[in-house]
């Protein structure tokens, strides 16, 4: 695992320590506030167009930028708990997409793998 | 940014440029995409106890894994169409969580800093 | 309350007591199960431009009746373990909207309550 | 349907059509906003053993009583966009799982159907 990540790692358990929250941090419970983080994130874009989404006002942009940092800070502490090393997982995960969706058969469609 | 995510970034530029899926992949459908994942990761705890969520079975661990990863892979690309720091903005989220969380003030407790 | 939700109420209290489910259906994991229902509805509409989602065709029509479906089930569910009547909660929050957002002040403007 | 529900139904058309908001009610907006209201009302139970949220305090469970309204109304004006009948798709859902989860096979178990 890089530098970095290391190192949010060991901010985030020593965050947690200290608070004595490790009580509250099961793997359960983690992947709860993980999607309560990812739905305020889909709250900000729930009423826009799809244009005004990739264009937001600067306010509102740095709404959206503390929200991402909730999701990937969860998605930190939950991997850290359950052992994975995300950066790892996520290059097997994308190989195997690579091979579910061939280039020459969805090029341009965006229907599930399931349906093809 | 640190060279791994920088990688990762590239390849998932590239992963959707080649199957001409950027045109999906605005922000506001990024959002509900990276919510979708993360319910995935919770449909794996819902019935089982906290304390089994802490000790999965070796199948089911390879799935949340993947599902892991998912939630990790939607995250850098709505980051990257976002043009945000995805590392920098976490260690901006946790200076603010120290502040807003002061040991002191919230050990042991879960309550929301709102109810603080 | 309406004999049709009372009917369903007990059926599905019906379902959970014979299979021994009751067990597992916490607030707390009903919950869950309630948000991967959520998910598995937005999954149909992810990849859709809002005017196709407006007009769907008559297999993703299917589905997407079903997740409703599973949506209300869990709703009712829940609503039933925590003693809650739904339509009567639905009325008083209808009034409240209305009061949060007078016409004159957010007529075609889908701005949060809290922006007012 | 029954005679409550469409009322509700008839009262949140009214709702939106006096605002001028129905150009916001796409299906596709709507799904994201249930998710959020369900994200919500997953807030309430994160931090939560599953005893504690079988027996919430007055205070909360006004909340919650509130988010299990709001996404009943978010359903309600979702089917009716849709055109479906949310109680009659209840009732083929329930016939649905109860050939899906038969009795003598799921007795105790909350394993998924397809892992049966």
């Amino acid at each position: 695992m890089e530098e970095t990540l290391k190192q949010i790692q060991r901010r985030l358990r020593n965050f947690a320590a200290v608070r004595d929250w490790d009580q509250f941090h099961s793997p359960k419970n983690l992947a709860m506030a993980l999607i309560v983080e990812a739905a305020e994130l889909v709250e900000h874009f729930q009423w826009l167009k799809e244009e005004q989404s990739t264009n937001l006002p600067g306010e509102k942009m740095a709404e959206v930028e503390q929200e991402l940092a909730d999701i990937q800070i969860y998605l930190i502490r939950l991997a850290d708990k359950l052992d994975v090393d995300l950066m790892s997982a996520v290059n097997k995960k994308i190989t195997l997409n690579e091979r579910k969706y061939p280039v020459e058969k969805v090029h341009g469609s965006a229907k599930k793998y399931s349906e093809y």
